[in-house]
């Protein structure tokens, strides 16, 4: 590891941010996004309404709904409130954009200097169902007043701050993977014929949801997929729970996103339910041995494309190539699935210490009626890796 | 009723889309968020990655990921695949945007003839673990060229688009009050002192879950937040649950968003746990009154301000106008939350038939530590209205 990666390994979250921002001659960055929050401050917002001010020398300014829960912001944020939430205010973004141009002005920071990602006027992802705030369409106009300062290298050099986490972001992934480990860990319990795929779901999604409360944690949420027997087969392309009762003889696949506090963890395991054909047993099998020669290969310095290798070659070797239609891996953890390169055929990109992927190669063989994929979070060392998501079945 | 609205009333969602591009000189739409696409057509995407064009005078074309399910397409509509999901191409947008001009180009209609929402290329919201889509921002520039016949008063039409549901629409949206109902009854069935938040929300959950499989279910998910004792008092601001175990004496409110095959319903229920003292027991009843005198209220003509009113001077009489911090109800059922005319002071807008609103207002009082709220989904019918969510408690 070159002395270089040693110290960006070793620098905070703010570090990152501010030079971010004088690498792109950049006084201050605008943000409004639920992930793009959490990355820059370790902020994670409920309504998915809250605005952050980053600026290059001073303490960040948190834009907070009036009717926002004040409990869990972290230490280092300025907090100021607007009225989101207000019955009698007809146009809160107005007062938003003029509070915020304020403080640019107080700053000293010309529009020209101030970024933004382009889609931070216009989509927002609440907490909540799912629902996206709507936003009017003079708010966006006014952002772009504010923040004129995005060039398309300073939007991808912001991209490039979710791929390297810090010590304490790791940890908050940690806690993500292991409260995971508590949904898979129902997953494995209720696995009996009989039981449906809704049912084996929803007891993992419950196993989650009541881990509020433990540890520091003020939000859990799981999203489990569970497909049986020939449903498996389709999970290369979707995952999506149905109506079918398991069968003893089936692979079971579950695809697991967990939140914990905003950090996100993304597992898939495959258990057989009874006994289970020989033609089956070499596609767990397969799978299994696929997924653990990807993550023993998971080291600084190692291309993606090495790494997918390292999986497609074992599934490619019994003729299965066409049977593993997705990419190995992505990166993890202020997202579902993290901006940044992906653990694909040919990626040049080299893995470093501090990164988190998942390794999730699949064997999807619909003549056989079933499919199987494992899929980890690797954490990248100075070492070598760890993976965070280790659950015996 | 004039003659008018019940001809509007009677028509179906193609003759309604179709009067709607005529009457905006349009001859094609297009469409890519979940919510405008279940609207539209009916259809709920998986990935939340497919795309709907709609012809004024020709069968709606939707290209859909080529690995998205195809068991639940409405009749009506012509599927042309696109290759979202493949590994071997780098950018299916551009693929797809050329597919949707050649198939505007054959139908005639040049780009100021077509219409989009302006998020269009911006966001999409998929319904897996609540995470957007990331879209190449050159997505946004493309479809911009060929839809250039959006003016705001179109889009105004538009969202009016959502507010009159048709008769097939609005036994979807039955559907989905019938499973939330089930939810509703396991938060009944635990309410009992020690028994935390979370968990008394993830059995909800599980319950709407597992409905998966039943009366042509194939999508099925809730989110329920439970506030318990001092914590209901803060339901007026938002909805969480915490880690606390209920004990005798509180009211529990429960916020519950349920989706079935892309249809919701939004239901709230209070409830005590054990003996509650008098003066909680005076804002329950408060809360369920004024409920119970908005909903008696609705019916064709009488206007949204009117009906917030019945229940905001119920409140107000008591002396605790300033409880009831938010609005009476929205629109509800392609969405969480529909576009149109919100519930709330002096709205002049009027209740119209196939109308759908939620009814929910509170009562929220820190100083005796509890809050109450009654939320139910209302449909305004020919001569009145019918409860879509009556729950007996």
């Amino acid at each position: 590891m070159s002395a270089e990666l040693e110290n960006a390994s070793a620098q905070s979250r703010v570090q990152r941010v501010r030079n971010f921002l004088r690498q792109n001659n950049l006084r201050a960055w605008i943000a409004w996004r639920p992930n793009e929050l959490l990355m820059l401050s370790g902020y994670f917002p409920f309504w998915g309404a809250s605005f952050l001010v980053y600026f290059d020398d001073a303490e960040p300014i948190l834009f907070l709904p009036q009717i926002e829960p004040r409990d869990h912001i972290p230490a280092g944020l300025r907090v100021q409130d607007y009225p989101w939430g207000d019955l009698k205010c007809a146009d809160p973004y107005s007062v938003l954009v003029s509070m915020v141009r304020d403080e640019l002005a107080k700053a000293g920071a010309k529009p020209e200097q101030v970024g933004m990602n382009p889609g931070a006027a216009r989509t927002s992802l609440p907490i909540q169902a799912a629902e996206q705030i709507p936003i009017p369409e003079h708010f966006s106009g006014n952002l772009s007043a504010i923040a004129a300062g995005t060039s398309a290298s300073c939007l991808s050099a912001f991209a490039s701050l979710y791929v390297r986490k810090t010590a304490e972001e790791i940890n908050a992934i940690r806690l993500a993977n292991s409260v995971a480990t508590v949904g898979l860990r129902a997953f494995f319990e209720n696995l009996q014929p009989g039981v449906s795929e809704p049912e084996v779901a929803a007891a993992v999604e419950s196993a989650i949801y009541r881990q509020i409360g433990h540890d520091g944690i003020f939000h859990s949420r799981g999203w489990a997929m569970v497909q049986s027997g020939p449903n498996s087969a389709q999970a290369g392309r979707f995952n999506r729970s149905t109506g079918r009762h398991l069968e003893s003889g089936d692979l079971v696949l579950i695809e697991l996103a967990t939140c914990v506090n905003g950090y996100w963890s993304d597992l898939t395991r495959t258990a057989a339910v009874g006994s289970i054909k020989d033609d089956v047993v070499e596609i767990l099998a397969l799978a299994t041995d696929a997924q653990r020669a990807a993550v023993d290969g998971v080291r600084p310095g190692v291309s993606a494309g090495q790494i997918d290798a390292l999986a497609r070659d074992k599934i490619a070797a019994k003729g299965l190539a066409s049977c593993f239609p997705h990419h190995t891996g992505h990166h993890v953890g202020f997202r579902y699935h993290d901006p940044g390169f992906l653990i694909q055929p040919g990626e040049p990109s080299v893995l470093e210490p501090g990164m988190i992927v998942t390794i999730e190669p699949g064997v999807y063989v619909p003549e056989r009626g079933c499919g199987a994929r494992i899929e980890d979070n690797v954490l990248v060392t100075d070492s070598g890796h760890e993976s965070l998501s280790a659950v015996a079945a």
